[in-house]
């Protein structure tokens, strides 16, 4: 699953001299949250990936998606209360603008959605 | 707009015979709240609508959207706080599920969306 990025405390590397993001390294190994970023596969697929995060003992999914994409990912968070994991809470859902480089170097504006589950 | 709906406390319309839905009169005109229903039209004729509900003195406007609206729904909120009113805050996000009765009578379940957003 290539959409799929999973943060480990466990299993931390060590940091490469090679510069990755502004963020400090030390924000990345504070939870142990997991991201399901939705692209273009079936919603069936997404739930499943955040049914392995949860059975793999993470108490918290992070649900990410983009553009299109959106209506997906509020699909994935409801499919997966209603029909597989029904004490999963919805942490919380926030939304904020991203900006893209389409081709030919454009600057583009797109919508993205991030969505919290817990398992108590 | 056929996809807009106002509620105004002083057009209230007298409660017809006709069962519509279980919750009761009154809380239907206990807001000023705007309600802007997101269809298929381009994300602008969504934000101009919020913007007249805005500026008609509401203080108050929920965006809601199902399926794959759901996008264009976060789009709108984004594209308005962004480009048209910078001082709009996001009151809060929620998403269901509502059950929907497709051709031939079968029912299937569709994510929703409704985004409060308030100006001060």
């Amino acid at each position: 699953m290539a959409e799929q990025k999973q943060n480990k405390g466990t299993e931390r590397k060590e940091r490469t001299s090679r510069p990755r993001s502004p963020r400090p390294a030390r924000e990345k190994t504070q939870g142990d949250e997991n991201i399901v970023f939705i692209g273009q596969k079936p919603v069936k697929s997404y739930v499943i990936a955040c049914l392995i995060h949860f059975s793999s003992g993470s108490p918290k999914v992070v649900i990410k998606a983009r553009g299109r994409a959106i209506a997906r990912a509020v699909d994935t968070a409801e499919l997966l209360r209603r029909a597989f994991l029904k004490d999963a809470q919805l942490e919380s859902i926030s939304m904020c603008t991203e900006e893209v480089e389409r081709e030919g170097g454009r600057k583009a504006n797109v919508s993205a959605i991030e969505i919290t589950l817990t398992k108590p």
